[in-house]
């Protein structure tokens, strides 16, 4: 069932590309995975997933983040899924925020995106169990990504807590109910009843959380991100850590901007800080 | 005569990109450069400069090499040159290893090459007089680069020994005369006398140079490289240096290929090796 399209060396491990037929989305989706040097059947090392931002595939954070060295370093996998399903049988709109290459990490209940649009289940569910089944790792998991991709991973992590042992974030959409990306999307995936936005969104989810289940959070933003006031209202999510006391490490990174050089900066510092989780487990 | 088309900061330093009109290749030249964190004019740091591969532009490296932490750490510029001229009035061919794209960082001299495709000494004189002018830079300079840049780094520091004080490659072309690429391209840009060749061939070059204008040179190349048998031939660069007692670190890595993923795992071996010398500079 899992094609492979691509093996090579890397940092002393190995960087592969899969395709496989994905049940939640209902279309062929390609992955990429990173295994850190003597991760082996005898020698499974835990998981960090990554997920990427608008526009993006498995490719933009394996080629450009520059995590290979320390995740080699702390023996840690490292998978990204696709951003959305794809095909010429899966409905797209003509424009970069919504339909193929955004799918949002949620389940789409609105036509004609219902029946391949379920990011949610698929990054939650189908692809760590296809993970845990066929690569030598084991099943503790912590999640990071950036843009579009931060929201997914914060949100997933706080509708999710049992999952991941940590989760974290570079210049994440925290609001989307509030942000004019996460409007648009939720919009055409979930329709107009804003409940069920409110189950995908991170300020919501951390207003509900209970204090046991709380997990290590960490966020990196640039001060200098064009996105940053209209899109990704960091102070949103800020807030809401303050009052319930939750465990968000915030860091706002002056002079930097909303691109994987932003990220190749601060990668190995959020590797390290999922390091400290994946390795208590 | 400098447009400043893009500044973002990266690992504490900045990544910087500019068009200018170059007379060397007689059309608009796009470079990018790396200033590492604190340079200055009263602090100026030394130059590396990377040479890119067939199909490249400037923003392969910047992007997918993950040079920018040890570069930062060890104050060390890096400027990325274009891999030809290009634009609308520079001709072309609709193959990927011979014009936009596939200078070979020769001086053509023949219709229709000759007007533009002198990407030699826009990298020998024209850029670095330009970069030494505009930033805060040491006239010291180090060259490397990877396959069809390989070819470039080592041929340039070999022809200019005085101008270098390292070289170094990833998957270098050595023996360009002797490789299908290297053929094709030199038939193009410099005709059919074999002389004329070799003067840009760095087997030959290293066979003529004397004893005291060796340069510290190394090498590095992936064993699994698709390309290694018949375009690369390293062997027959080692065997120059062999019989000239030429200071050639040759490293063969079991596993790699040609990818930018070979370049990051070992380009911070690559940016130490230079270092040591532009520091003793």
């Amino acid at each position: 069932m899992l094609e492979n399209i691509s093996s090579v060396k890397v940092s002393d491990g190995w960087h592969k590309q899969y395709n496989h037929n994905a049940t939640s989305t209902n279309c062929s989706m390609r992955f990429a995975i990173f295994l850190p040097p003597g991760a082996s059947e005898s020698n499974k090392v835990p998981v960090l997933y990554w997920l990427s931002g608008l526009t993006c595939t498995d490719e933009n954070f394996m080629q450009k983040a520059g995590a290979f060295k320390k995740a080699a370093e702390l023996g840690m996998a490292i998978v990204a899924p696709d951003t959305s399903p794809r095909g010429e049988n899966v409905p797209d709109e003509d424009s970069y925020d919504f339909g193929q290459g955004a799918g949002f990490y949620v389940n789409a209940t609105q036509a004609p995106y219902a029946t391949h649009y379920h990011m949610y289940d698929y990054v939650v569910n189908e692809l760590p169990r296809l993970i845990e089944k066929h690569f030598p790792v084991t099943g503790t998991k912590a999640i990071s990504g950036h843009s579009m991709g931060g929201h997914g991973a914060l949100m997933i992590a706080l509708k999710n807590p049992q999952s991941y042992v940590s989760a974290s974030a570079f210049s994440p959409i925290v609001n989307p109910v509030n942000s004019p990306w996460g409007v648009k999307a939720f919009t055409g995936y979930l329709g107009n009843d804003k409940a069920v936005w409110a189950q995908y969104d991170s300020c919501e989810l951390m207003r509900q959380a209970k204090q046991s289940d709380y997990l290590p959070m960490l966020a990196s933003q640039g001060d200098a991100d064009n996105f940053l006031e209209e899109q990704l209202k960091p102070e949103k999510l800020i807030n809401v850590a303050k009052e319930k006391n939750y465990p968000l490490s915030f860091e706002m990174q002056a002079g930097y901007d909303h691109s994987y050089f932003f990220i190749s900066t601060f990668i190995d510092q959020h590797l390290s800080f999922h390091h400290k989780y994946l390795q208590g487990e």
